[in-house]
């Protein structure tokens, strides 16, 4: 994968406007719905279980994120991906706090067995967690760097099938064949709430777009690191890196994936 | 109307601060509270079917917003929708994604039957799936301009009674002896997620302390364009959009809607 | 308490990073959780009556608002309250809105006979609404100076063992021995949704790392109101002013402390 692909799934994206549908948690809706308007999609949320079918169906792709979850938004998630699967409809997975309670642990683990989705995005406890019960998650606070759970991620791969999308210091995108890592983004990027789940909204977007989810996928983290880089450029603390990130977003050109992007093949094992 | 009316309607909304009770999306709730602060109103945000009525009869006006619509929200605005036509509280109603499925579909057209809004504010592909089934909406994105929802706007309101605020390049405010067109706002607008709702929210504001639910409309969607010019003129992008437009909503004065506002009444047939 | 314990319990949140688990409003879940990040903690949004027990248990303290209640949320908040009482998690208790509508004051009273908060941080008009029925309050506005609600405060605390935390133009931190009264802040505050609803988060932070809750809910209210001045100096509106108070948030320093507190013991009664 080249700067030139990264660039053209932009150019697709701003294009086709890919309606992404969200089953998402509360504290992000805003963020991502932004997020995905100013990269050129088209969000909608919705999640009552009497229309998440028909909405569904008429989107490019589905993110599921567990953010905020609780039994009736499991029930509408469940029948979502149900809907998704049955006509070929990608799903991105956002195991939010997966470790932290069993609730989590369980919902993710039946999720997986469930639908498979096409990309798994968490931080590297969340995918650890995925694999392994007894690694503890600090809530929804990642205390690894992605190196850790390449291991995990390449099991969930073999298992289901999913690319797994591995966000930290250095995000790496993961298969049993391939593994790329990016290492751009801004230190300051865990001091603001919901930008993973920013990150598996843009992922939708991209893999709505691009024929190769891997090649979707690491897009989306590729936009995510050099926007986050723009904003660190012009922000003061928290507050202003996030309404620099999003015009970031809207603005970011060929040029900035050009002179920004590091992004490197990894070998495996 | 004229622009002093406009004005006179701002000068209310600081003096009076009337309470808007809110029934509204997750994806705009934070947005909307904020924008009914920064106009100078009061806002209440509350969805339980056990206060909603009470809620209501402490309110100057009541906003139902579909936007994330689901069975038990659906009580709560029924209910709430209930009270404020006993106690003769006005009502806006946003009809948020109407037509893209049967669920909100069926829901539009029932809140309609029974409540009769006073207002209806929505983009031109959801007034005209208020009207006629069959036409797709692709999630809350307009791709119509609103003078191809005037012929619906005008059935509704022979219908139902209520001013039809009809959002887009230019808005339209709709009854079947009247149309006001206003020419103002800005292209980022519909780049930033939930200024739509906000539009519904400022409606309720308005139509709390102008006499005629009419003009209480046109003021809202007055202050919406023109708000939304001053915010693009320092904006960088969606982020700092957001950001200038309720700042603006906060500063905005008689010199701003004096030298920008681009009001024009249309004839009607 | 001194300027240094102020600065000494900031220093405590940035090196601990304290788990701070909110129930808390849909409005503003997104602000607090930046909030909290942005002043050096961990925040968690769970809600769901099967994991709010095991959430509680890892985190640092609790923090129950009640800003857009309902019957499923009440009983997750009363399942987690009753998990941090038995495990000795301190619980800061935000009771927005109460006195507007029965449902929120029953909710109220039964909160507190059940789990006898350790903070108690609301506005006037809520304070003494938790104390005497029959103060209306208008939404969730305050339309009382803290001084008013001194009395009921006091009440509260020989009630409850409550330390009580009133914001207002002059906050005042309230026990039957003590009350600290903190006049920094902006008059921008208000105009800016879910201020107080941070407030409460930051005090969960500040409780979490001082042996003292009454000192760690003076430091909130400090760190508050120094952020609203250091916010309100650079911002042109609401809008900014939100953008300003996170960047400051994360920057506040020991100067700031310094150069600007302004705390006062007061005499009781």
């Amino acid at each position: 994968m080249k700067v030139e692909d990264v660039w053209q799934d932009i150019e697709r994206v701003r294009n086709d406007a890919p309606l992404i549908h969200n089953i998402t948690n509360y504290v992000v809706m805003n963020n991502t719905a932004n997020a995905l308007l100013a990269i050129g999609a088209s969000p909608v949320m919705a999640h009552a279980l009497e229309e998440v079918e028909e909405m569904v169906n008429i989107s490019s792709s589905l993110v599921v994120n567990i953010g905020t979850l609780s039994v009736p938004w499991i029930e509408s998630m469940f029948r979502a991906a149900e809907a998704a699967r049955e006509r070929g409809i990608r799903i991105v997975f956002d195991p939010v706090g997966v470790g932290a309670t069993k609730f989590r642990t369980n919902t993710g683990h039946e999720f997986l067995e469930q639908f498979r989705p096409t990309v798994i995005r968490g931080n590297p406890s969340e995918i650890m967690a995925l694999v392994k019960e007894g690694i503890l998650t600090k809530g929804v606070d990642s205390r690894y760097d992605s190196e850790a759970a390449i291991e995990a991620a390449i099991f969930l791969n073999k298992e289901y099938g999913s690319v797994v999308s591995i966000s930290g210091e250095i995000d790496r995108i993961v298969t049993a064949d391939r593994i790329i890592a990016i290492s751009n983004g801004d230190p300051m990027m865990p001091q603001v709430t919901g930008l993973g789940c920013t990150a598996s909204a843009l992922t939708g977007a991209f893999i709505a777009v691009d024929a190769s989810p891997f090649e979707g996928a690491v897009a989306a983290m590729a936009v995510m690191g050099i926007a986050g880089e723009m904003a660190a450029a012009k922000a003061g603390g928290p507050g202003s890196f996030q309404v620099e990130f999003l015009d970031a977003l809207y603005r970011i050109g060929e040029h900035e994936i050009r002179r920004r992007l590091k992004m490197t093949q990894e070998s495996i094992g």
